[in-house]
Parts: structure tokens; C-alpha cells; sequence
């Protein structure tokens, strides 16, 4: 049931998978817990395969399912594109929906190769211009505890940074015999654990410590190079089909990066960490505190203050449900944690109301492209022997 | 948008406070990521302050407000009467919805006495012989680590229970300026620490063992006995206003329970724990294994098997987000985990299934009516010097 | 090799157990670390059977060997009893060394009954008269974390406190057939785990509170009352031997207590908590703060402030390494962490000062008397339906 | 007092500082929890400084004191030789003791240049053949918990090894006002974190794994680069006193490097891990497991059974006191921690077992110089743009 007294807000969306299910849930959901400037309306979801759409058009409450994002860019009752596609169809869709004048928010990594980053960024600087906005989908920003750190760090509360680690530990390709998909297709994909889960590590350590990275040093490493085809797709994974096909895509990604003013950051991206689910943990150590992440416990965060007394000093677990931290006041009393999917929420209302401010909202496709700057500049110095190799990003 | 494959299923919501707006969040949500036999409709909300009623309205997405429940539970487009109203309300209300041949999930504790909960538990025996059904609210069943849990038990993972502990902390009282709210009012509340969240204890410890608490010695303990009005509710609590009054109501309650076969479970429910915000702990100790829980960290689930070779005995850590855990593979890919409110989505989903199969949903307002029967053996045990109080509770 | 710039003072060591070995090593290294005003020398070690006798005064590190200590307790060049025998012996060797002449250290518990407890109290305030002391050994008091709670307490850290917990766990016993030993003979150990692992609980919280417990209010249950006879002694257990006994103690002991200006306090001993080898967890809930322990992870300590600003208040966990803390700095440097003997070396120490000073050492057997009647206390209470049960204990 | 049943084995010890404390500890203590062929007989401490020397003498319990090694090395009483002094002086004693027929213990990093460790290791090869053995002494190999993870391994219980993860983390230099002391010499430390922790990350990989770092790509980096002088020595650190000199090794070590057989591990040495007092981090990965430890809880190491049944699958804490574990069945009963100096008492009793068996202790001088050519890789690889350089290290 919608909100009559606010303006109706038409979205399209295009992508029907795990990323189209969570968006769905924020478009439903973040208007009723927060005060947004519009009615958000789940209009119309768009996807190829008409009979996985059909199911996904009910199963996520949309309207109407249409089969071309072509036919859907042009409809005046549609304010925003919202594409959870694979990365090889961002920069088509994206171009031309801003081009045709919808707003878009667009999930990362923003597209497969710089080039394509650029000329998306360049159709957001001129979409801009007229009032229509783009945004990249780094939602772990929008956690409350990531978004609390940048405020820490903002506050000078770990005073300097000094060091930075980035680990996003993954192990749903430990098995050898897990199936193929099309994240593992650098055609589709781009990169591997790069830029799938690299990915929202560099966007994290930029936007906690507010600096880019400047230069990288790095590896990239496939290590099953075969898998059996996918059969049916189930999480991440699904079960093997008969025949095999070729992983192109980086499993690891190591590398170590210098932050704008110098700061060294080590970053892993990997999906062979055995008994690890999802663990993406950050670390910034400060010439004053420390704050310390891990996604499995997305509801902590740690936090280390240099100026404790003597002897009292430690990491503090702060359970990050309340009134003063970001978001979290708008769910549920103190005490009472959020899951993975809420960050989407926060993302939608953080786009709704920049969007109806008239200003940018963050990150923007700009901020995509520097993170496909750092991805290239990885995949460059892998193919270099590890060279560190200048981003070529500047300050945001 | 809801999905018109599926019969309309309409919804009266009595209640817009914390429990209102997590009932409706589940109403909205379970239908997007369950396959349910109805399409729940929310159809009214039911309050008696019309100014905050119509916010709520808007906010929590309902399509209707009614300020008199009695209104609303002779209309034929309603199927079901959700009450999240306080628990001095619950048996006029449930009785007369019941009468009126509408199921009825109401929030939990079950009633403020014995005698109004057997009424209750009569009511919905009536009812289920007409196929009309009752549940009460014990959402916590449904945290998919707890109901793991009792599949664990169940399936002799820890042998033969032998010591139990439940632990309910929480912190929000600490402040002695923490202004008194409804749940401090013994007529409105019937018990302070001990039925909101002790009961929960009690719940998760029969649920979890499959046995009832055949007796208890215990106390309650009222700490601050004064406190400032409430002027704006926030969370639990809220701002303090001009005036004090009483608290009615225990601030901790601690007893020893004999499960139905003599095992010795201990409880405690405070809302003194100073740091603990939320902490509901529960651990297991069985003659093989054991079993360990903390709502802080509600998508993990600590486990002890005892069979595991010599030397390489240990708590696992499992985070519940796997195929395998109750509920998770129906919302995302293995590691990423739920947030608080997703219990009430499955117990939407169990409620509607079991009633289109025409079968008692559990927790039964008799299950409603035990837990009763505990807080009350619980009251009398501390009013008669702690002695051992049999809580006259049968096996479920 | 010894330091030969201190007098000599002679240690006749009473057992050659699990403690005789532990109170040996901190006989043997004690002086190594501290500045101690005396040296001490490892003079006699007393023990039944000859064979075992041997053997340990080699690897114990003892010049000699004695079979009775009434031989000993004459000896011009022994100045210090240190007893550690089962509890059934100790009140005739504490008074007789005593009256001796010769300074005591008895391990815990004091004794079996209060009625020796109280024998044993007079005798050393009578000895203490003339400069002789004796000191009880709960050596917990000297865990530098333990030790640094209560430093926090008395620093008004965590304000006025308001609820205790105290949970000693273990699992030696969950196996049905682990076999019997003299610690579950009540004629030889006086209790089961209450004794045993309960006494620490409640020498720790005295201790730490300053506070002593007024009144109880418990339960002890046996869970497993036959088992095979000991074979091979092995760490607290042992091998079956053919042959069955009863067990005549107490395996869990579960009771609640009101300190001595009311706040209550719940306490576990149990040694059927499966998984955990000896979890020894205390918190302490105040009217500001709370401190949480858990003797598994000894070099530790969670210290909550609630006077950190709103958003950044949690649990610290401090890494008790420190020069700041009780005892370390006489150790190693910052983040090296000691093991679960060095509080004997701490008890040394303490006790040697406290005697070369001409002050009684804490806790006296006055301390330790106080303990009996909180154990004694809870025996009554157990037989009593659980009735609450004045300790008859004093302030200390 | 000594074991006279067994020869009597007289030591020199080299050094007076943290490690001199250490080993001393370690030689009092090792005859009396272990079985040893020999009775290590304390005999004499050796360092310039005759004051500091005669107290370390009493402190530390050493019959005599020396001011030159070259004294003691011919001594007929002394039958090894402790080094403990800066890395610098390793070179030329360890050779002189060996060549004069003394076993000798070295303290790590072997030597500070490869060549000072190849001359080493062709002295330690010369002896071998005579009888006389050296070791190096990495004490975190009798880790119990670390020496554990070598069994798991070594029983395929993770399967194959595919990513390594070790961070060793300090954080005693994060103020840069803390005094510089000779460990931030390169003349007489050789490298910073590099050589002191880093080494530790280093032999505890290819320890565990069983394999050796074959090529590495990494950045040295130093963060502040003038300090205070040191004044009065305290733990690590000390005081400042007046004056400021020149930082002029590492304060930070970030590197991969390949395994001998291609596996990817990463490592972290640094003092500028803000909070983090000593947390040296292990994580195995496996094709069938994984591992997981923390030298800030030594007793505790993590366990993830791949083999465990789906959806119980999760990292174990398995508390390192059992008598499967390595060494611990010597000390304490199960549940009973050891502190950071015990690995050095179970060093001298597999040194003192080897070396009367007549075999090679290990770790040899022979690893010490691989690991001495795997900082030296790191080192070249920083100085050439992180490019990937071969240790030319072989298998062990």
C-alpha cells in the first residue's frame, strides 16, 4: 500500500537475479521506515527470459514485466532505471537512460572496462547538467557501521590513518566440482573476486578514510581454471550441468595500494577462503584509535581510542543500533540489529532525497570510474610482475 | 503490489507502536520471499490516538484506519486480527475476534494473568474446531539459528539435555532518569522483565528442548522504584516529562526452573545489564554435545559436538545462512545475513501455511497459556521466599 | 640457583598433586620476576606414598622428602606450611603448624565444615598475634584481570553495582563414565563443585565488589551417581579401574545470593557444562559500567564505560599486558600474556610482603571462613526447597 | 634445586635483555615439567654491562657472571652456548661456540645479512658432523596451538593448501614520540618489523605448511624516521631521554609470496597496528578446511572441517589443553591456559632431546638462513618496485 500523499516515483527495473531481488525489497521497503520526498512505484520490471521474469515480476511486486529495457526508458510514468544486470550491459543501458532523461542508479562494478566507465561517467556529467542524476550501487557505504567508521575518521577520532587492510573473504568456489556462472565469464563479468568483491573493498576504504587510491601492486590468480557448466542456479552457485567450461576470471585478487597523502592499504578479494561465507573486513589504524569491520557482524563495529586511560585502553564492540548512528534510527529500537539487505534501503532513500535536493548523489559515476581505475590499474600490474602502477584517480 | 495469483487474505492490525510497525513489515515482506497459499492484504490499522494512528497508517502501509476494533472484526473482508496492542488488552480482544470467526495472532506475553490466558486458550480451542485459529507471538522461534536449534536437539546432535541457560539482558533501564513507559505499569504490562522478555526465555527453552518447566524458585526485583513521566516515546524508552511515577513492575527477574523430565534450566531476564543492549543468550548442555546462541549475533549459532575426534573438540561457529538453516534460502545466498525483524516474516509464512492446512498453529494460545503458567509459578516463588513452585505446565 | 643477598625461608610443601605442582612452580619462579624480601627455598615436600613421593620432589624441584608432616612442622629451618592436600586434612595441619610457629598457606577451600573453618580462624588470629599468618589460596584474587576488576570497582569505574554474575563451567564430569575420584568423596572433598570451583565464584565476587554475601537462596543436584573407580589419575580425571563408587557430591550448584547491601548476585559451579574446560565467567553489571571476565581467555578483560560518549559506548576488550595492570609489568613486555599458574607466583609474592611487613595477608582464614558459611549456607538452603539462608558472613 | 639423577648440562647464556629473561625462564623451568636426557644446570650469564649483568645474574638465577663470551665458550663445565644478544653479534659468537665444540640456541633473525647467515649455517653443517648441533630459536613453532595446526596439516585435515594469510601486528611505535631503541638500528638489528615479527610470520608459514616461500613481491616502509633516544629500557620500548636520532629500519613489511608449490601467501609485519599489542595472525586456507589463530589468545586455535555435515559446518574454537595437544599434556590439566613464555621451555626440551639422540634439532641454522634469504627477497623487491624476486631458498 503506498503513501497518497507524496508524489508517485515510477521505477524501472532491469535484472532479475540476486541483485534484482534485493533492490526489489528496498524499493518496497525503505518508503515505509523512511520520510522519502517521493512515492517510490515498482513499475516495471525488465529481463530476457519472459518465464524467469514472469515469476520474478510477482515474487518482487512489480506491476508490469517487459522484455526490451528499450521500450521501458521512453515511458513517462518511469522517473529511474535501476540496473542490476550483469556489468556487460551497464553502459549501454545506463547511457541511454540517462540520455533519455531517467535518472539511474546502477549496480557495480560500474562497468567492465575503463573505457565504458568513462563514457558513462561523461553521460552522468551531462545528464547532471539537466537535473538527472546517476548513481553507483556501492551499498556497503550504507551500512550503518561502515557509515559510522567514515564518520569516526571524519571526527578525527583515530586521528592520522596510517595503515588500512581490505580482506573480503569468500569460499564458494573452494569446491572444485561448484559450477560455473556467469560471474566467473570475463566476458559478462569483467573481472572475477576483482571486481565483483574488490571492488566494494576499494569503494569502503575510499569513502572511510576519504581519500583514492593513487598507485597499486598486485596479483591476480585463477585457481581452478574448469568447472562444470551450471545447471540450475541457486545463491551465488546453483548445481553442475553436464559439460565443462572455462573460468576466465581471477578467483584471488591480492594487492597492496597507496591511498592519495601515501597511507599503505593491503587488499584481498578472494573466493577460496575456506569457511569463510562473507566475510569482508576492514581495518584502519590511526596515529590516535583503530576501527575494525567484519560484514559477518554487520551490526558491530570496533573501535579502539588512543586517548582511553592508560590500561583501559581496547578495542570497543559497539553494537551499532543507535539513535546516533547512521540509519538506524529509522528501523527499530536500540538493540535490535538490521540485516544484509537494509543498506539497499539506505541507498534508496539517500538517492530520492539528493535526487530532490538537485544534488549528486554518492557515489556517482565518477566515483564508479575511479574504482574501475583501480581495477584496471590491478589487472595491469598483475600482468606487469606486480609493478606498481599509478590509478591515474584523483581526490574525491 | 501484491500477487493476484493468489486469494486476497485481509489483515486487521490492532496496535501502532514498536511490535505494530514490525507485524506490518512482515505482512509486506513475507509474501515477496515465501511461497504462501494467501496473499496477505493490509487492510486496517487499529488504534485509539487518531493523530498517531494516521501516520502509522501511512508509514506502516495500511490501507484503512479504524479507531474501535470491534468495528473491524465483524467485517467480512477480514480474515485475520493481528494484536499488538499491550497485554491488558489481548482478551477482550482475541476472545471476541475468535467469536467473530477470525484467526488471530496475538503478540506475546499471551495475557496479563493465568486466568485471562485460560480464557484465551479456551476461546481458541472453540475457534479450532471451527477452523478458526489462534497463535501467539513468539517470534524468536522463528530466528532461523533458534529453530536450527531445536532441529539439532531433536535430532539428538547434543544427546540428552543436561544443564540449560537463558539469559535475557538487556540495558535500557540502567539510567535511573530513564523515563517509565507503559511496560513499567503492572496493569497494563502484568509483568515488567519477566514477561517481556523472560518469557521469551521460557519459550525458546521448551521450544528448543521439546520439554515444559515443571517448576521454578526465583525472584523478581524491582531496582528503581521511581522515574520521571514519559514525555516523547523513543525506542523502549523515550524522553523524560515534567512528573514521576512508580514502577509496578520488576526490573530483573532470576529463577532456576525442572524442565519436565528434572533437567535444571536457569533463567534470568534484566533490564539492568549494563553494555548488554539486546543480549539473549542461550546455551544447551547436553551428554554429547552442546548448543550456544546470543541474539546480538542472531545469524550465528555456536555448536559442540561431542563426537568430534579428541583434540579437535570445539565451538563451531555456524553462520545460519545456509540452504540447510530453517527459512534462510528463501531470502538470500549463503552469507548474508537477517536483521531482527525477519522472524515475524516467518511467522507469517507458518501461520498462513498451517492455516490453509487446517492445522493448529504453533505457538497455540495452550502454548500461550503455559508460558503463563510459568511467570505466574515465577511470581508466587518470589512472594513465597524463592521456594520451588510447580508451574502445573503439561508437555506439549 | 637462588639469590643469596636475601635470607633464606624455608617451604615445606604439603601434596604432591595438581597443586602441589602448581604451588611449586610458583615457589621456584616467583623470585625470579618479583623483588621479593626473602628467598625462598624449596626446602621439604610431605606426602604418604613414598614412591609418588619421590618422584615428585625430583621433578618438583624439593631438596627433600617427608613422609609426616608432624616431622616437618618443628624443623628450625622452615618457616612457611604450604598445604595443598584434600580438604579433609587441612585443619589439623593448618592449627598445628600454627601453633608451631610456622606461617600458612592453605589452598581452598579452607576446610570441609565451618566448624573447622572456625577452628582454623582462631588459630590464626591467635598466630597472627605473635606475627605468624596464614592466607588462604584463592589464587583467582591474583589474575591480573581479576585483580584489575577490582581496581576498577574500587575506582567507582563502573558506579554502584547492580547485578552479579558468576558462572564457573566445566565438562570433566559430563561423560557418564569418567571415573570418580577423591574430589567427588565427601568425606575427603566436603562438596562437589560448589567446593571446588563454586568457592572461587565466590571468593571472586566478594573480592571484587568488596561486598560480602549476605544470604542464599540454591540448589545442588548430582546428575551421575555411580561411576567406575579411578585407575590412573590424569589431570583431574583419571582411567577406569573395574569396580563402581558412588559419587557423594554435589556435580552442580546453582544458587542466587544478595550481597551485603542487597544487590544480588547468580552463580553456577557445574561440571556438566558441555565444551567448556573452565570458563570462569564473572560480570558485573553497575549503576555506570560493567566489567565482564572469562577465565578461558584469562589475558583479558571487557570493560564497558557508560560515561563514553552516546554511539561509541561498548564492551573494550583489554589485553591485560599492560604496565598499568596488576602484576604484569613485573613479566614481560606489553601484549605478552601469561598462562593460568603465574597467580600462584602473584600469591607468593603478595603473602611474602605481607609477611615480611608484619600485615595479615588476604585472604586470611577469616576470609576463608566466610566463604565456608556462604557454601554451608547454600548446602542448607539446597536441602531447604531452595529457602533463602542468611551466611551469617561479616564485611570484610 | 636440580634433578641430580641426570648429568648435569651447563648453559651460557648470551645476553641479559627480554630474550635473556626469557630463556633463563625456560632453563629453570623445562627440567620440571619435562623429561629431559640431561639436567641443564644455569651456569653463567654473559654481557658488557657489568652492573645491568649482575643484576640480571641474581634476577635471572645464574651461578656466575662473565663480561666476554670468548671466556666462557672454552669453558669444560659449559656445554651450550644461549645466544640472545642483538642480531649483529650472532655471526661471530655462534661460529666461535661451534667451532669450540659448544652446541649452541640462536636467537632469530639468525644473523642480519644472508652472507653472516650462510657462514652460519656452514659452521652449524661443520659441527653437525662432530656431534654438535645449533638451533635457531623461532619459539612460535612449540606454540601448542601452532604446532597443532602443523599436525591438522600435515594429516591433510584442510586438505590442500591454496591461500595463506599472516599478519603479525604490533602497535609499540604508533606514537612518534616513543624513544628509538636498537631495534630500530639497522646496524645492529639488520631490519625493522621485518627481521623481528616478520621472520616469526615467516618460519611459522613454511613451519606449518611444510613448504618454503619461493618468490615474494613486497614494500618496506619506515613511518616515522626520527625519534627521541631512549633513555631508561622498559618492555620493548622505554622513556625518552634528550636528543633524537634516526629510525633506520622498517616499521612496516607488507609482501606475497609463493610457495614452493605455487601457493599464494601474504604477509603483514608492523608496529603500527594501532591497538593491536601482539596479535600475529595465522590463517590457512585448505581444499577441505582451514585454519585460524591469534597469538593474543595463544590457547585457542580455529578449526573449519569442511568434512562436517552441510549446514553444521563452521570454525571450531578449540581450546589448545588437551592431552592430544603438542607439549601441553606437561603442564596443566585440560583447560588450563599457558602463557606467552612456555614455547621456550618446550624449545629446550626438543633441543636437549635432539641433541642426545645425536639428530639435527630444527629448526636448523640451515632453515634460519632461508628465512634469512626470504627477508632478504623482501628487502631487494622493495628497493626494486615490488617486482617478484626469488629467495633461492629451497625445500626444507
Amino acid at each position: 500500500m503506498t503513501d497518497q500523499r507524496k508524489p508517485a516515483f515510477g521505477i524501472a527495473l532491469v535484472g532479475y537475479g540476486f541483485m534484482g531481488a534485493a533492490h526489489s525489497q528496498a524499493w518496497r521497503v525503505a518508503p515505509r521506515f523512511f520520510d522519502l520526498p517521493v512515492e517510490p512505484v515498482q513499475s516495471v520490471i525488465v529481463g530476457r527470459d519472459l518465464e524467469k521474469l514472469g515469476t520474478a515480476r510477482a515474487n518482487f511486486g512489480w506491476a508490469e514485466a517487459a522484455a526490451d529495457w528499450r521500450d521501458v526508458i521512453s515511458r513517462e510514468d518511469i522517473a529511474l532505471v535501476d540496473i542490476c544486470s550483469p556489468g556487460s550491459t551497464h553502459v549501454e543501458i545506463a547511457i541511454a537512460a540517462l540520455d533519455a532523461g531517467k535518472h539511474v542508479l546502477c549496480e557495480k562494478p560500474l562497468a567492465n572496462t575503463v573505457e565504458e566507465a568513462e563514457r558513462m561517467a561523461a553521460a552522468a556529467e551531462r545528464a547532471a547538467a539537466r537535473g538527472v542524476f546517476a548513481m553507483v550501487g556501492f551499498s556497503y557505504r550504507r551500512v550503518p557501521a561502515i557509515a559510522f567508521a567514515r564518520d569516526l575518521v571524519a571526527a578525527g577520532r583515530i586521528g592520522t590513518p596510517r595503515q588500512v587492510r581490505a580482506l573480503y573473504l569468500q569460499d564458494w568456489l573452494v569446491d572444485d566440482e561448484a559450477p560455473t556462472t556467469w560471474r566467473l565469464d570475463k566476458t559478462v563479468a569483467g573481472t572475477g573476486a576483482l571486481g565483483d568483491i574488490g571492488a566494494h573493498a576499494i569503494d569502503a576504504v575510499q569513502f572511510v578514510t576519504g581519500r583514492t587510491i593513487a598507485s597499486v601492486s598486485g596479483i591476480l590468480e585463477t585457481l581452478v581454471h574448469e568447472r562444470p557448466l551450471l545447471g540450475e542456479s541457486i545463491g551465488l552457485g546453483g548445481t553442475p550441468s553436464s559439460g565443462r567450461g572455462a573460468v576466465t576470471v581471477d578467483d584471488v585478487a591480492l594487492f597492496n595500494g597507496r591511498l592519495s597523502d601515501g597511507v599503505l592499504a593491503t587488499f584481498e578479494a578472494t573466493r577460496f577462503a575456506t569457511g569463510r561465507r562473507n566475510s569482508f573486513r576492514l581495518e584502519f589504524s590511526g596515529s590516535h584509535g583503530a576501527i575494525a569491520f567484519d560484514l559477518e557482524r554487520m551490526n558491530e563495529l570496533e573501535f579502539y581510542d588512543g586517548s582511553d586511560a592508560a590500561g583501559e585502553q581496547g578495542f570497543r564492540r559497539i553494537y551499532i543500533t543507535e539513535p546516533e548512528h547512521p540509519y538506524t534510527a529509522a528501523w527499530w529500537p536500540t538493540g535490535h540489529g538490521l540485516g544484509w539487505e537494509h543498506p539497499f534501503s539506505h541507498q534508496v532513500r539517500d538517492l530520492l532525497v539528493e535526487i530532490d535536493a538537485g544534488r549528486q548523489p554518492r557515489p556517482s559515476f565518477a566515483d564508479g570510474l575511479q574504482v574501475q581505475r583501480v581495477l584496471a590499474a590491478v589487472e595491469a600490474s598483475s600482468a606487469n610482475g606486480s609493478a606498481w602502477t599509478p590509478t591515474g584517480a584523483e581526490d574525491g
